[in-house]
């Protein structure tokens, strides 16, 4: 357990000036973000947003695939969001690889066929950004009178640009 | 775009201070967090970490789903993470309804069938934690020696609670 303790006895500081305990469930500012997992983005931070404010979901790359829409229906039927930003960014590790190569690589080093595994690296970002915010706006059950914004975040700067 | 400007606003003074262009993309720490959407948890926060230091993948309830297999198999194969927590928490939105309930109302509120939208909703945090864990040491292309932890996050007084 390399990181563990040092984890726990973070938490133990933090719950030691908790002051959150007010919070409700719903998101304060009744937003969603869809971001990538990379260990650069600091989501809440760069947004400045603060803790109760917003729904973060986060995966590899920062796709929309079934699971990201599974958790906006929730997110917006349930927990009254209003608005969705999807963020990808720049040296995302996506745009590293493809899938047939991992795919190649996992089913040697681990005996079992990764065939059907399918990873969503891709290689143009503003591309991307485009077709996450598409198959958002294009699912059934997300309201068409909310919101959908697409950015790319610098991971040299800071900086979010709006795609779409 | 009730909340748009707001957010920009706060990147642009964000990018103004950006002292993190030296970040390499593998995570410092090698830790891949898989943890709920809930806007109560700053994940980076609560467990002490900087930017830079690890995955964090968030979706409705902390849950595994193939989503989150990918992210994880992306993060350990290719970006060199050896540790990886399961975080769920108390008052999650997901211990408040049932799948088929939000199917029926989804179905009759956009007249599209909802019927197979699995939501993966629980009525048990220790019992979903430790059947998330379990599903990501099953998974054939994430190494077995790599320790997954399953913990529960008490949004009331901010602790970490061990479960597996």
């Amino acid at each position: 357990m390399p990181q563990l303790d040092h984890l726990l006895e973070a938490n133990r500081g933090y719950a030691e000036t908790f002051d959150r305990s007010s919070l409700s469930m719903p998101p304060k500012k009744q937003l969603a973000i869809v971001a990538c997992m990379d260990a650069r983005l600091t989501v809440e931070e760069f947004l400045g947003l603060r803790t109760g404010d917003a729904h973060i979901i986060r995966n590899a790359g920062g796709v929309v695939t079934e699971d990201e829409i599974r958790s906006l229906i929730i997110s917006t039927e349930l927990l009254g969001t209003r608005e969705i930003l999807v963020i990808n960014h720049t040296d995302c590790g996506m745009l590293t690889f493809r899938d047939a190569d991992l795919q190649k690589k996992l089913s040697a080093k681990y005996g079992s066929d990764a065939g059907r595994v399918r990873f969503h690296a891709f290689d143009d970002l503003s591309i991307n950004v485009k077709e996450q915010v598409k198959k958002i706006r294009e699912s059934p059950f997300i309201s068409r009178d909310i919101p959908v914004h697409g950015f790319i975040f610098d991971v040299k700067n800071g900086r979010l640009q709006k795609v779409v």
